[in-house]
C-alpha cells in the first residue's frame, strides 16, 4: 500500500474541479527527466561510485533542514553525530543518531522536511510504515540494506532518479579531480560543475590573500595586480568549462551590491582590498565590482552568471566556531535590488545574449523589485525559490508575487540547491505539483486556457531550465 | 460566441457556492458608470474627437506594459515602434509591428495585460480569435476597419465605456487648451485635468529653474521669492479649477518625505534649491516641503491631494537617454510612510476636511504602515493598489493586507491610471470582480452579512470614489 | 436563535470537505480552558469584584480598535468619552456614547473588532440583534441590565470564560496592591502580572531619571550605580514572582536592537544616559542592553523575556498631548531582528533553559528573519500575531510565514493582549478557528495526518502557552 506515506493528490487545490485540472496537469510533467542545474550533490559519489554508508550518514548528518530544527529544540548537534570543527568526538554510532531522528520526526510537521523525507522513504525505499521511536529501528534495517546492494549506489540512483544532467558547484581553486574521473569513466550520465569564486572574490572569506596567492600559483598569472587577477579569473572560468563542462559562474553574497568602478579605481580598491586594510565597505564594494567583472567575463565565455544575495552566513558565532560553515546558522537579511543592481545593469543589463539569474532570501523584493527589474530587462532572470523559500508556500508565493510583472517567461525553471541526494526526485516533485497548482487556478479562474497551461507547465519543469542554463 | 476570449466567471472563487455569491455582488455593480478620476488618457482625444490612427498605435505603442515585457525577451523597442527621444527612425509600419505584437503575445501569459487585452479585443472590437501569429492579420484588419467608423471615436467609445467621469493629469504650466476646448463644444462628457506639479516641485526635474521662471510668467508672480512662488501655485490651482475644473493635485516622489519647516527656512531651503547648488537630501527635503505647503492650501481650495511614492523613475540611463520618460522603466523601491509622512500629518492629519489618498508601490507597506495611519487619521485615505499592483493578485492582497485594520471606508475605490483607453472599461471590471470575490470570501466565512457585502461592493465601485474626489 | 449574529462555521474554509475537516478538529479544542499568557486586563476588577458601570465604559472607552477606526473617519474621541489628558471635560453620558458606537459600528465591517463585539453580545450577553441605530437602545438597556447582576461580575465572568490563568502587565515600580488582594482573598481564579521595566529602562520615558530614583528608594539599592541598579532590577523581579505570581517580563521597545556590552562599558552608558545627555543612539543602545541583561537574570530567576518591538508609539503629537499614551496612536515601523538580536543571541541564544518570545509588527520578518530565527536558537520562541495582526488573515499569514522553516513546536500559542475583557474568549476563539482552518488545509494538501492534526491543534490552543510561559 503506497498510500501509507504520501497523499497522490498532496499539494493540489482543495476543490474538485481545480484538483483534477491541477492533477491533469502535473501527470503531463511528472515524468519529464530532471535537470539540476545548481546544488551542492558531492562528485566523488559520481566519480567512485561507493555504497552510502548507512542511514544516519545519508539523511541526518548532511541535512542542515533537519538539524537546524533539532538544535532548536534544544537536541545537542554532538548527539546526531554532526562533526566538530576541531575534530572534538561526536556521535558516531548510525543508530543511536537515527533513533534521535526517529523520536524528534514530529518537529519537522508542516515542514517541506516532512514531505520530502516521506517522498525519499516510500519512492526511493519502499517504505510504508511512518517513523517514529517505535519504528526506528525496523526502518533503520529497512534502509540500511538497500545502502548495501549496487541499485542503490550513486549512479544507480542518478539514473533512477531519471536525472538527465546535474550541477555541483566547486570553489575556484579546486582541482575538479571528481568531474575529471567522471568524464574519463565512461559512465554517460552529465554531472557537471558550477564555477564558484567566492574564496578568492570575498575579502571576508577566511584566507582571502593566501587564496589569491594560490590563485596565481595555479594559473601562472600575477594576481598581485588587478589585471592579472582577473585573467586568473578568466583562466579558471576556461579551466572549469573544459574538465568541470560548467555552464555557470556562483557568487554567494552578503548584499546584491554591484558596482562598475573605472578601471583605476578597480584596481586601486583590489590593492586596498589585498592590503587588508579595507573598510567592511570598500570589501562590500570590491564583492560588488566582481559581479560586474564577472558577468563581463560571462559576455565572452557564455556562462550563466547566479547571484545568491541576502544571507547573514553563520549568524552564530559559538556555533561557527563549534562546527565550522554551513552548518545551518544561515539567517536572511533585509536585501535591496533595485538601487544595488544599478550599476550591473547599466553595464550589461539590456545585453540579450547574457544571462544573470537571482536569487534572493526577501520576499519583499520578489513584487516590489525583482519582477519589475526581470520583467524589463533582458539579462535578467529570476531564479527560484531558494533556501527557506524552497517549500510549497515559498513557491506558491513566488508565482503569485512574481507572475503578474515578470510573467513565466523571465523564470528558469527550478533548483534543488541540495546536497541531500535522496530528496532531489522529492524536490522537483513539489516544485511540480505546486506549478502545476499554481496553473490550475489561473484556469479555474478564466486567467489561463488550459491547453495553455499545459505549455506553461512544460516550460517551468523543463524547458526554461535547459534554455537558460544552456544544458 | 462571446466566451472565446474571455470567462464569464473569471477572477470568481472556485468554490461554487461563493462563486455564486461572488456573481450575484459583481451582478449588483457590473453596469455602475465607470469613475476614474486618476489617469494619464490625452485630452485631445476628448476636445478633437478624431479617430483612433490603426491598432498598433492604440494598443501597443502607448502600452509598457506590452513592451517592457516585450523587451524583457530581449526584442527591440525599435520594432515596436516607440519612439526614440532623437527622432531617429523606428518602425512605421503598424502591420509590421502588429505582427511582432502577436507573435510574442504569448509572453503576456499570466499578466493582467492579458487579460486587459483581451477584454478590449471582446467587449469593445466583437472578437472572439485569439490573437498569435497566424491570426494577426485578421484581427489587424477587423480593428483597424472598426477605428475608421464614428462609433470608435473617442467620444464615442467614452459614452459606451458608461464613464461618468475621468481625470486627466497636467503638469502646472499646461495651458489646458483641450480641456478648454471640450468645455466650450458643448459636449456633455465629463473630461477633467488633474493639477500635478513635479516640473515645478521637483528640482531633479530636467529645466526645473527655467520652470520656476516661467511659472513667473505665466502667473506675475515673482517666483524668485518662496512667498510669490507659493503664491503662483495658488494661481495655477485656481486656474486648474476654473479651465480644467480639477478637484485634486497629484505629485509623484521617489520618496513619501514630508516637511513642515517654518516658513524662513522653507524660504531659505526654496534659495539653496532654486541656485541649484542644494543636496540630494535637500532636493528630497524640499519636496517633502511642498507636499505639506500642498496640503495646507488644499485647505483653502479643496483639492484632493494624491501622493504616488517610491519609483525609481527612468532605472535605465541607456533606455532613459534613447526613449525618454516613462518608457516602463520604473521600478519600485522601499519605501517608508510611517516616519516620513509625521510632518505633514502633524500638520494636517487630524483635519476631518481635507483628504490626502496615498499610493505606493511596496506593498509591505500596506498592513505595516499605511493601514494604521489610514486607520486612524481622518486626513488620510489609502488609494488603490497602483502600477505594478494594479492586478487581479495586487488587488486582492490590497484588500487582504488593509481591510482588518483600515476597514472599508478608508479606501477609495479604484483608479485605472492609464493611457490605454479600450482598457478602462476592462480595468474597472477585473476590480469590481476581485472586491466582489473578496467580499464573497467574507461572506463566505461568515465574516460580512450577504446585505452588507452588496452595500459594501457597491460603496467600493462607485460611491468611495465619488466621494474621496468630490466628483 | 443564536445564529443572528455568528455564523457557526466562520473562519473555516470553504471546500466542504475541508471545512468538515476544520470543524472537527475545532470541535477537539474549542472547549480548552483559556491560559491568557499577556494581556492588559485591570487586576483591580478581580480584586474589588465590582459591576463593570456600563455598557459604554465596558465596550467603547477601553477599546482602541474602535475609537481609532472613529477617529479615523473625523468623529472626535470627546464625543465617545475618551478622557482627555488635562482633565477637560468630554462626553459622560454612556447612553449618548452608546448611540454614536451604534450607528457607527458599520465601519468595523471587515475588521476582527467587528467579531469579537458580536461575539461578546451574543455568547455573553445573549443577543440576538444586530446593533444599528435602531436597535442601540434596546441592546444598551439588555447589557445595563446584565451588568447590574452578580453573574456579570468580574471574577463571575472570569470563571464563565474558562480562563485558567491570565497574567495583567504592571510596571516595574507598581506596588501590585491588587495582586496582593487576590492572593488573599481566597478567590481560586490564577491572576498574575508581567514584570514590565519600560519605565526606568527606556530613557525616552517621561520621568524615566524620576522613576530611577525611586527605584533605588523602592528596592534601598544606589541606582545611581549601574551595580545598584542592576541589582534593583533583581529586587524588583523577585518582588513581582512574590507578590505578582509572574513567569514573565516583558518589554516594549521600538526597535529590537541588543546590545552585550562589557559591563565597564554598560556602566558608562547608563551614566550618559542618567545624565540626560545621551543622543538618541544612546538611548537605543542602553535599552539594547537592557535586554540582553534582562535575558541574563532570566537565567538565573526562570522569568520568560517577552520583547515587542516595532511600534512607533503615539505617532501624533497633537493626540499625545490631548488624550495621553496608548490611545491607538501607535503605529508599526519597519524592524530588523537578524542583526539587531545578534548581541542578544550570542550572549544566550543557544541556552535551553531561557525562553525569549518575539513579538513583531513587521509581517515581513516572519519568514525572512523570525522562523529562520527561531528555527535555529533553543532559547528563542514566536509569539503570536501581534496588535494589528492579531485578526483571521494576519494569523494566517503568520502560520503560512513561519510553519515552513520554525515549524508548529517554536511557537508559543495565543496571546489575546487586551484590555477589553469580554472580547478574551473571543480572540481565543478566533484564534482556535484560524489554527484549525490552516491545519485542515494542510491535512487536505496531503501535508500533515489527521491524528496529528487533533495534536497540533491543542499543542496551539493549550500546551505550548502553558509550557513557554510555565504557567
Amino acid at each position: 500500500m503506497r498510500m501509507a506515506l504520501l497523499d497522490d493528490d498532496r499539494l493540489f487545490p482543495v476543490e474538485k474541479s481545480v484538483r483534477a485540472m491541477a492533477r491533469d496537469l502535473y501527470e503531463g510533467i511528472r515524468d519529464l527527466p530532471i535537470i539540476s542545474p545548481h546544488g551542492h550533490t558531492d562528485p566523488s559519489w559520481f566519480a567512485l561510485n561507493e555504497n552510502f554508508p548507512d542511514p544516519a550518514r545519508l539523511f541526518v548528518q548532511p541535512d542542515h533542514y533537519v538539524f537546524r530544527m533539532f538544535c532548536s529544540q534544544g537536541i545537542d548537534l554532538d548527539t546526531l553525530g554532526v562533526p566538530r570543527a576541531d575534530g572534538t568526538e561526536v556521535e558516531q554510532d548510525p543508530r543511536k543518531i537515527w533513533r534521535i531522528f526517529a523520536e524528534n520526526f514530529y518537529l519537522l510537521r508542516g515542514t517541506p522536511s516532512d514531505m520530502w523525507l516521506k517522498h525519499a522513504f516510500q519512492e526511493v525505499f519502499g517504505l510504508d510504515t511512518p517513523l517514529t521511536a517505535d519504528t526506528a529501528d525496523e526502518i533503520y534495517d529497512h534502509i540500511d540494506a538497500c545502502l548495501k546492494r549496487d541499485d542503490f549506489k550513486p549512479r544507480a540512483l542518478f539514473e533512477r532518479f531519471n536525472i538527465e544532467a546535474i550541477s555541483t558547484t566547486e570553489p575556484a581553486l579546486d582541482d575538479l579531480k571528481y568531474h575529471r574521473m567522471i568524464a574519463e569513466s565512461g559512465w554517460g550520465g552529465r554531472v557537471i560543475s558550477a564555477y564558484r569564486p567566492d574564496t578568492i572574490v570575498d575579502p571576508d572569506f577566511e584566507g582571502f590573500t593566501d587564496n589569491i596567492l594560490k590563485l596565481g600559483e595555479l594559473t601562472g598569472e600575477d594576481t598581485a595586480s588587478y589585471t592579472g587577477y582577473l585573467n586568473a579569473h578568466r583562466a579558471r572560468r576556461a579551466y572549469f568549462k573544459e574538465v568541470g563542462r560548467v555552464t555557470s559562474s556562483d557568487h554567494g553574497h552578503p548584499t546584491a551590491r554591484t558596482e562598475n568602478l573605472d578601471p583605476a579605481q578597480a584596481a586601486e580598491l583590489f590593492q586596498t582590498v589585498l592590503s587588508g586594510r579595507a573598510t567592511a565597505d570598500e570589501r562590500d564594494a570590491f564583492r560588488g565590482q566582481m559581479l560586474t567583472e564577472m558577468a563581463k567575463m560571462s559576455l565572452d565565455d557564455g556562462l550563466v552568471l547566479q547571484i545568491h544575495a541576502g544571507a547573514h552566513r553563520n549568524h552564530s558565532a559559538a556555533m561557527l566556531a563549534k562546527f565550522g560553515r554551513d552548518k545551518g546558522f544561515d539567517v536572511p537579511a533585509r536585501t535591496d535590488f533595485t538601487n544595488n543592481l544599478k550599476p550591473l545593469l547599466d553595464a550589461v543589463g539590456m545585453e540579450p545574449n547574457l544571462t544573470v539569474i537571482l536569487f534572493m532570501l526577501d520576499e519583499t523584493t520578489q513584487s516590489r523589485e525583482l519582477a519589475p527589474l526581470a520583467g524589463v530587462y533582458p539579462a535578467l532572470k529570476l531564479g527560484p525559490p531558494w533556501w527557506f523559500y524552497d517549500s510549497p508556500e515559498g513557491m506558491k508565493r513566488f508565482r503569485e508575487n512574481t507572475t503578474e510583472t515578470a510573467g513565466f517567461y523571465n523564470t528558469v525553471g527550478f533548483n534543488d540547491d541540495t546536497r541531500a541526494f535522496c530528496s532531489i526526485p522529492a524536490r522537483h516533485d513539489v516544485a511540480r505539483r505546486v506549478d502545476a497548482a499554481f496553473l490550475a487556478n489561473l484556469v479555474a479562474t478564466g486567467r489561463l486556457g488550459m491547453d495553455e497551461a499545459h505549455e506553461v507547465a512544460r516550460d517551468l519543469a523543463y524547458d526554461l531550465v535547459k534554455k537558460a542554463y544552456k544544458l
